[in-house]
């Protein structure tokens, strides 16, 4: 029989459909590696191809867009949204715009071409992160930018444009409506129970460790109870914390270490699958929260998205969570 | 500068990247179109090859199971919901499942494996929509189903796994969070303005004439302000109904004229793109309201939706649906 499972967090509704099991073979594809080839205009030399950085990290020294960077944040090219002007609301009959005013930045993760993100050090994924909150702590000082969303697309099929390893940045003026479910659920929770939904999944993760997938001094790594997609992974700091952006060195250091884990257990399991990867946080004009608990999310692109879901917003999951970790756990460390 | 724009039925946020304009050129990949060759289950003659047919249209006459049917709607190999057994709510700690209790039925829409949805005749199309309509009137007598979505994927892209082309309705026996959020929206409009807002909408985009893609008797076709995707059109009828199956007879005719000439025209001006097409209606056990308005959106499959739409619910659409709708409505009746 499929089970339908509800996520405590959104109150969306999943069918596990243990009896179409999908084993990890059932979903290779071709391996989302760089081939190189095609001019790059992140790779070292080219600096003068992207807009001026906003952020680099030259352990060695050096000057603003020239090479010796390990790492670069630049602006992107074609933006989403623009810091520019302002948000002039208005209404247009029953609808609602504004300007779009934000800002789009990409980080550039390493300067060599033929890497990708589970490849590099763990020094290097750390800095991943480190760059992440520099922006943050510097984006937020505009307080016309309410939310920054953190992701990463890698793979063609996950809506990389550019095959060179890099992450991005959105900075909105308003609350996204998925990121206002979330902190709206997890605040009835906290409302009726006292406690942090995320910190009681926690627990009960730990306690059961069916859906364990790695555990580290600062973090676990699970497949949720209502897995919206096939080895869909989270990793949640232990520590109560709402702003991703307010971890504290010894948890950056070991988010580096755990990051990369994942992504090479995946990358083993899977095959080097695309993937889409997110840091779900608070709204950064706001102070710290006792109802939600920043986290990642990485979604293996897998299946292809249907009607069903669009309309419905009602996933149907073929490989059952507890497979789905017990895969990655016994691949081991790699 | 680019626009953001909020849905005003659901409060999603949408970007509308007028500076990144992509034409339908930009989008143009390998049409979504059968070839033939391998074995078909949904073909005349392999009838055996799929459960037992629940309802077929033989306008000759014949037996049940075999040749002479120019529709047929089977039951899903493979459901991911089944008829049998009880829903069992229970909780696991801070989570929630039941069993996965429900009917996934596919609907047959032509004998002709090579003829996509949009090369039938009008005749064949309201066909297809008379068989979603009885099939709901008959599955709604299950009181346990409290939602039924019907919906098309068309093309690999679009995540049809069979050419043979074919429609699909699930009845789910909770519903689902984006039709509840619809639900919702819509009443909030109502209970301030006690007006419907898709009859809002209706007047406002046939006044304008913006969006507008196609009007028939009984329909008003449109690319929506908040458009989520390149090209996405919705069918909205004119007489306000919150249910898809209290259709009257001139309407389901005019639904077949509609929904036939909207396919031709995407298919024209995006080259014949994989999509995904959902009917969005009320609950099933639920007496008509006057503050919902059933409707089908139709989206073409085109860009790879990435980690920030998963993570934020907020897209961005590199096509402004004012050209969309220009372009549509340019290609004329085809």
């Amino acid at each position: 029989m499929p089970e339908l499972r509800k996520d405590p967090i959104t109150g969306r509704w999943v069918i596990i459909a243990a009896e179409r099991a999908m084993r990890p073979s059932d979903f290779i594809r071709q391996p989302a590696v760089p081939t190189g080839g095609r001019f790059c205009p992140f790779c070292p030399g080219n600096e003068s191809k992207t807009p001026p950085e906003v952020l680099a990290y030259r352990p060695g020294g050096g000057r603003p867009n020239e090479p010796g960077w390990t790492l670069r944040v630049v602006p992107n090219k074609f933006p989403a949204l623009r810091v520019e002007g302002d948000l002039n609301r208005q209404g247009e009959g029953v609808y609602d715009r504004m300007n779009g005013v934000g800002a789009h930045e990409v980080v550039i993760e390493t300067p060599d071409h033929m890497l990708t993100l589970s490849e590099l050090s763990e020094k290097q994924v750390e800095d991943v992160f480190w760059a992440m909150r520099d922006r943050i702590v510097d984006l937020r000082r505009d307080k016309r930018l309410r939310y920054i969303i953190v992701f990463k697309n890698h793979g063609a099929a996950a809506g990389a444009t550019l095959e060179h390893t890099h992450s991005q940045l959105i900075a909105l003026p308003v609350v996204p409506k998925r990121a206002q479910e979330e902190l709206d659920g997890s605040r009835r929770y906290f409302d009726y129970r006292e406690r942090c939904i995320f910190c009681d999944i926690l627990r009960q993760e730990s306690d059961s460790g069916a859906r364990v997938v790695l555990e580290s001094e600062h973090f676990l790594a699970i497949t949720p109870y209502a897995s919206r997609f096939p080895f869909e992974t989270w990793i949640l700091p232990k520590r109560h914390s709402s702003h991703f952006e307010a971890s504290e060195i010894p948890e950056m250091q070991n988010l580096g270490w755990i990051e990369r884990a994942i992504l090479r257990k995946i990358d083993k399991v899977l095959e080097r699958p695309a993937y889409n990867l997110m840091i779900h946080s608070s709204p950064v004009q706001e102070g710290a929260m006792a109802h939600y608990h920043w986290h990642i999310e990485i979604i293996p692109k897998l299946t292809n998205a249907a009607g069903f879901e669009w309309g419905t917003g009602f996933y149907i999951n073929p490989t059952p969570p507890e497979e789905a970790a017990r895969f990655l756990r016994d691949v081991g460390l790699v």
